[in-house]
């Protein structure tokens, strides 16, 4: 099948990757539509070690797994868990040790005609989302996570610092619970997205100590530090970005000020398939482009652009 | 009066530091005791930046006041704020952007024969708690400022990082509401204490990602490191050193690992009162020597020690 393979050292579309057979308890699930997230740009810089097919925000149509499941429209969570050890049993099996994740670590994944996912992985897509839309499952994931770990600020000033696609899914989320959102766009174009979707902006932080909720979506090491003068005494800061390399910082503020610092990850994908279907969220101002899958490897120069939107990726054309 | 005086050089005893005069509700306290923190040693090494008479844990008796508190022996929360701003409106006074904190930032403190506070700073001791055992108070205040900020993780797997006074003080906090504990105690004469108050330990980290609860009390910049080694995930860390200087750190695994990391500061008094009067918390064996106040340059040397346990100072021999 066509496929993009990063080999380590290079990204490359190639037609003659091997197709995948589905073991016990798996389905194959034929790429209706892709979408690049900046994880995949850090894995084709090599920042991740992983080799192989990258890609893990999609959507498809199941191709063969149990009967009933067979020609369902289906998005899929991309941990793949062991299932067996403490932490699974804990109920924690999206941190399993043992863990592969589809596209990121140890399994192939969507930028190809067909993956290969646990049924116990997939949702189906009710029809009132349509493919583009249904791209936005995983990422809405990620920021109804951010909103799951503090339903006990619902009402707040919440700030969210960046005005990526993560964080203006994180804006409209909070807003939507009953926050009071402001997001800091740097860029002019993010500032225009953010109006039409309703989310009010600044170019840079204006009221430093006031916020009592600071979302990090900025993808960059220098979140943390504005985010520290951002939020209250006592306050909260979510901080989602995952930098490759140290940061230097001086934590003594978080301990005067008392400030909680959460880590966030991905997010169960049933609220993010419950506010897609009732349009809740807006996602296509935050759409740029979508390319064939031929291309993919010009997908990801473009997605690497600065202020770029999301990327679409087409197998099927 | 005679007090300890930090000049910004040197601290030393001298004999003709001006008494203190009462404002408007305020009291005149005569220290009977006077405990070394760590933050006083940072104080004589130039790190806070303050000038005047350290220390700022005490127990004493009012000597001017409020008729019916004159005679009281009293202990004293020490962060003195403004009353009239948003934060202090908001209930968290201990954050006021304008407080002035005894012995530590622009008030003098308890190094002294006497010292001023506002009244309602002011608690009384019970006769059940005696003055060496009623300097524990704020340091325990600080030790239940992390259990109530992690209420809802009560029963938890609990490491405390540090064996010193403060880890020693949290170890039996958290073991006392129905934690499993254990303090990381790298020195055997800690491990010795640690021992004698009950609470298990062991000399290193032993069982990375297990913890649910982790309170990094090290007072060093490599504390949090060790933290994020031993919580599990989606475990919670709290954080207690306020250690001048950067960190440099992979925090990485704090959003991986979806960690809530907490800062932790001062508490308040009751809880830490009620528990000393009911005997619930052993600091006995957390004392070293008691020296009078001329010698509190001696006091303060002696304090910094390494393994050093409380070094009382009395201004009354």
């Amino acid at each position: 099948m066509r496929a993009l393979v990063w080999d380590g050292a290079r990204a490359r579309v190639v037609e003659d990757a091997p197709d995948p057979h589905p073991s016990e308890g798996q389905a194959i699930v034929r790429v209706l539509r892709a979408g690049v997230c900046s994880t995949d740009l850090e894995i084709v810089s090599g920042y991740l070690g992983f080799q192989g097919i990258p890609g893990h925000e999609f959507v498809g149509r199941v191709e063969s797994g149990p009967p009933d499941l067979v020609g369902a429209r289906v998005v899929g969570e991309i941990n793949l868990a062991c299932g067996r050890c403490p932490v699974c049993d804990a109920g924690r099996s999206r941190h399993c040790a043992s863990r592969t994740v589809l596209g990121i670590l140890g399994a192939d994944g969507a930028f190809a005609e067909r993956l290969r996912l646990p049924v116990s992985n997939l949702h189906r897509v009710p029809d009132a989302i349509d493919d583009d839309t249904a791209i936005f499952v995983e990422p809405l994931a990620a920021a109804h996570r951010a909103a799951e770990q503090t339903a006990h600020l619902v009402g707040s000033n919440s700030l969210v610092i960046g005005a990526g696609k993560l964080g203006l899914l994180v804006a409209q989320v909070l807003r939507h619970r009953g926050d009071q959102v402001e997001v800091i766009a740097r860029r002019p174009q993010a500032a225009q997205i953010a109006s039409e979707i309703g989310v009010a902006s600044s170019a840079s932080l204006e009221k430093a100590g006031f916020w009592d909720l600071v979302v990090e979506a900025t993808g960059s090491s220098a979140g943390l530090a504005i985010a520290l003068r951002a939020v209250r005494p006592e306050g909260t800061i979510v901080l989602k970005s995952t930098v490759a390399g140290h940061h230097d910082l001086d934590l003594a503020p978080l301990v005067i000020d008392e400030v909680t610092v959460i880590g966030s990850r991905c997010g169960a994908f049933p609220p993010a398939l419950r506010s897609l279907a009732s349009g809740e969220i807006a996602v296509r101002p935050l759409i740029e482009a979508t390319l064939p899958l031929s291309e993919a490897v010009d997908a990801l120069r473009h997605a690497s652009l600065p202020g770029a939107r999301k990327i679409l990726i087409d197998p099927g054309c």
